[in-house]
């Protein structure tokens, strides 16, 4: 037991892995009752309680936007904490400190600017970000909202021309915001000189609403509830010159507009790349709530009894084949991608070397899978853990809903994976056709062969093998679509029909097969440099995420060739083997994820039976049940 | 057009199958604005109107427990459409009229109980079902709650003892129900006499609780907040002697227990019958919601624009290849498991000849298979349809919640899979060794290629094929795992261990491949026998359910030697096509779906440019917009 608590203690350092005291503070902050998770209640009431929250995590400094100079890990952290406390409190915060918040800090460049960005760890400003149009969610070039510029009064005009053009689903709109960051075109001389960002005030100090804005509260949502998402229109609404954000754009002296970005689409990306640290603060939110929904449900499922050898309640079912067959590898995926998510914190601040393009591929990559991930590891873990896993007390329901949110939000992950897959085909569009033909699937099994001779599954399963085996997967399927893509312009027809109609399935493998390679290929890195007392147990865990991934992907092993039926069948036998492996680890892994019993009031972690033996109502406060 | 019309009409009648007339009068109640679906509103309001609305229902006479009698598929058909509306009513319903109605009607045989019944379709008297205990989900026979018989009273003592005996989860029971049909031990002379059932009034006319009854509200669920849970405790109350239920235990003169059923295990499932019809109830809400779900979300589909091939906004996201790669076998399952739900329905009418196994395993699988599935369309969908799937308003969120209520109400799908397995294992327990060992899986290769000689992929993908492709993986399973667990019997292992701990996997495969390869078998034999208009459109969607199940389980294929490299690429290939193929005749399959308009008041169905042209808060009437 010493040994275990030492050995989860060294492994929760390694998936903490940076801001500790920033951990720290949020965990002890959250004994306070105002965190105590009420559920029916009116969606009013929990929008108040997500600001309540959020106001005293700033007020006792645990977030600034200044990190984001300083030390940009400690705002995904903290997206992680207070993401496993009350995902609408953590989704207000990524707009007021990322987006909103860190939009002003990369492009506030005037006094109006700075002036602002000094309340907004306070709150005493809270803002939100006007992207996203109605008309235009899965095309944000093609908005329809424009800041037309008058030289006379060196003012812009700012208008939603239809209901298509209405921000939608702007957080924080709906209620607190003062201020909105706009995205508008900028036309200037009857000229459309592309999209730029403006810093709008919407409601004044009492939150009364500006004149010529029009702010329509959204209403409920499948989950978050306690998020005020809102449409915003403005009505030829006057703002001043100095709202325009960024140093890259401006008018001069004689009102003419002047930028160091020539192309239009370029501008647009300069002021949406918030965007990207957005896509981190997600996949931070959404590793917290997988390890906090698999904490939850394996440790009521090793109190859980069900039917044993004679009959009687009196084995637990975490027991059972099924129930390891179906979670243990969500809990090995759910570490491994932590390791992953710690690494690519670290490529965002700069502290691992790498290109803006990789950088790219790697926020994309990590926000698509980690939303995915969980949104099967909650659906997983509901189901798992029966009726209780149906009560909203058990909080299971708050990370299916959470991780639909994560999946579509700041970019459809599907649509993210294409980006991943465009990038990736990007840095090889150099490569001539013989290069990439050296890949081609029906030269695969003796070019694989070749690379593998004389390692067999029977065995040993080295490391090496396991990164041969993902990255040979990735490079097959880049090779192969770029040589398809290649072939298609030779032919004369398009690209963007190939891209759409033909090649999806392709597209989307790509991207995850490139993404479980470089996950695997992490953890494999940090396991050889770990403390020796954890490394077999990194290993263990690491090899399941690798049987995991080589199950899921199976058929594409076998149709290419790469594996032969009865290497097929000697990893599905690993993997059962390893997964009763890693079952007897899996509460000292849960340990790991360091998430203190004050926080997970789910009565199925504490003690169903003294829960249920008292009138509850389904809530843990009292407060709460007189309705 | 006209064309489209005409097959719509056509395919309609294939899937809506029986009580035609039930189905509309059920459409044409539903314009009634009382089912206008309501979002943002209090509990008791939800649980108020779920009432209302079944009271409408039932006012109207459009389901009726003598229906059990004289038309079973009849109340199946309710629950589908009824679930389409309000899955919260459709749950009241199916306690109120099967598990409770169903129980009194089948089991009722005094005067007492034959009383109740007349005031079952008029809801004058409601009903609950307590089976469920807090620490018995999984074990019912192991429930602790006792039903003690005095003979000098001629009374029985109700009591649960403890918190984890009471009654847990009780539909209707935290509001409206007027009796409970309690499951106790019946206790007699200090014997134990087994699980028995006893007709309990908990409330009075007026409803207030009787004494010794307790009642609490088990508060908020992740979904079909409508429904009035509740924990139900008995302190020593006493019930009369003709509250026991069912004609084959009783009391005699000398106060002495009789039973007719030997067995204290089989004296349970006797009165717990009702579990098999309430499956296909639970069968037919998610059957019902499935289509809503994709009607809905193809829709919205086939209107919502994205980057078309010069970048502007000019191209539905339905005619991408992700979206139909993701959609259409989706589309496709549904038709088919519509026609084998519609089968098994008629086998339980007894239209259809079967045994009470083969009952057991089409009503299991079915329940289990069709509940997954929902989950699947629905979080799908909600995916696809991106923010707008995200407001409550647009409906994928009840169809995803109510899709994990059916997952594990009465029953938890995974069980039930291998209650399905453990049942046609029994149908094969008489065959030898060497039977079941022409299946053995290293015989595979060469008895298959024997049965399917000179028919080969790249010619034509005929029925006889697919049939045979998804027998032989059943019959694979099935022969490999009866001789498996035959052999450790032989080891003087244990039957339990080699279940639970080793052939999870196998077990659940062995359901599903099962039901997989029936449901083709079903939807084979209508294809053959439908009005020649449809069946070249019914021959496509079975194909692409056939090539959708294929994809799933190619690894298996593979592994198994059953199919070649270039048998599975073909696969894939031909799935590709039939996505697109399919596609085409999307909404015309959607149409034959038959749900009227005025049932489909999803923003996204319909305009949701008008829809947002106003403050709509997130409602569709007026009243909610008030809070």
């Amino acid at each position: 037991m010493q040994n275990d608590t030492y050995l989860a203690h060294k492994l929760q350092k390694a998936l903490d892995h940076d801001n500790f005291e920033t951990r720290e503070g949020l965990k002890t902050l959250f004994k306070d009752s105002l965190f105590v998770p009420r559920y029916s209640i009116p969606i009013n009431e929990e929008r108040k309680l997500a600001l309540q929250r959020l106001k005293k995590i700033v007020d006792k400094k645990l977030i600034s936007i200044m990190d984001f100079e300083r030390n940009p890990s400690r705002i995904f952290t903290a997206h992680e904490i207070v993401g496993q406390m009350d995902g609408s409190a953590a989704t207000k915060m990524t707009v007021q400190f990322n987006l909103f918040g860190g939009t002003l800090l990369n492009l506030g460049n005037n006094a109006l600017h700075k002036q602002k960005l000094k309340d907004i760890d306070s709150l005493k400003s809270v803002g939100c970000f006007g992207l996203t149009e109605l008309g235009y969610g899965n095309n944000a070039a093609e908005m329809q909202t424009t800041a037309t510029y008058n030289p006379l009064t060196k003012e812009f005009t700012l208008n939603t021309p239809n209901t298509l053009s209405r921000k939608y689903w702007i957080t924080n709109g709906a209620l607190h915001a003062h201020y909105c960051i706009v995205f508008a075109k900028l036309i200037i001389n009857n000229e459309d000189e592309g999209i730029h960002a403006f810093l709008v005030p919407i409601r004044d100090k009492n939150l009364k609403i500006k004149e010529g804005v029009s702010i329509w509260d959204m209403g409920h949502k499948i989950g978050i509830n306690g998020i005020d998402n809102a449409s915003i229109g403005f009505n030829n609404v006057k703002i001043s010159k100095d709202a325009l954000l960024g140093n890259t754009s401006s008018i001069n002296e004689k009102g003419k507009f002047e930028s160091t970005i020539i192309k239009k689409r370029d501008r647009f990306l300069y002021v949406a790349d918030r965007l990207l640290s957005g896509r981190l603060c997600i996949a931070s939110m959404m590793i917290g709530a997988s390890k906090y929904t698999l904490d939850i449900a394996i440790n009521y499922a090793n109190k859980r009894l069900a039917v044993g050898k004679k009959g009687k309640s009196d084995n637990a079912i975490f027991n059972f084949q099924l129930y390891q067959r179906s979670i243990m590898p969500m809990l090995a995926k759910t570490f491994c991608y932590n390791l992953a998510l710690n690494y690519i914190k670290d490529v965002f601040a700069n502290k691992i070397k790498a290109t803006k393009t990789e950088k790219i591929i790697l926020c994309c990559g990590a926000k698509a899978v980690l939303a995915w991930h969980n949104e099967r590891v909650a659906s997983l873990c509901r189901e798992r853990s029966g009726g209780q896993g149906y009560l909203s007390a058990n909080r299971m329901g708050e990370a299916i809903f959470g991780s639909h949110s994560g999946i579509t939000a700041e970019g459809d992950n599907a649509v993210l994976m294409q980006k991943v897959s465009k990038e990736l085909l990007g840095l090889e569009k150099n490569k001539s056709l013989t290069i990439l033909g050296h890949y081609l699937y029906n030269k695969i099994p003796s070019f694989f062969k070749q690379s593998l001779v004389g390692i067999k599954f029977n065995k040993k399963l080295k490391n090496s093998i396991q990164l041969k085996l993902l990255k040979f997967k990735k490079d097959t399927i880049l090779s192969t679509l770029a040589i398809d893509l290649k072939n298609v312009r030779s032919k004369g027809a398009t690209i963007y029909e190939e891209w759409m109609y033909n090649q999806s399935d392709e597209i989307q493998l790509l991207a995850k097969s490139y993404f479980d390679y470089k996950v695997l290929s992490i953890c494999d890195k940090y396991q050889k440099n770990a403390h020796k007392d954890i490394q077999p147990l990194i290993k263990d865990i690491k090899t399941l995420y690798f049987l995991s991934t080589m199950e899921t992907n199976m058929s594409w092993y076998l149709t290419n060739g790469v594996l032969s039926r009865n290497e097929a069948k000697r990893i599905t036998k690993l993997s059962k083997k390893y997964c009763k492996t890693i079952s007897q680890k899996a509460l000292l892994i849960c340990k790991a994820f360091g998430i203190p019993d004050h926080m997970k009031l789910a009565p199925m972690y504490n003690d169903i039976e003294s829960f249920n033996s008292f009138d509850n109502r389904g809530e843990l406060i009292k407060e709460s049940r007189n309705w």
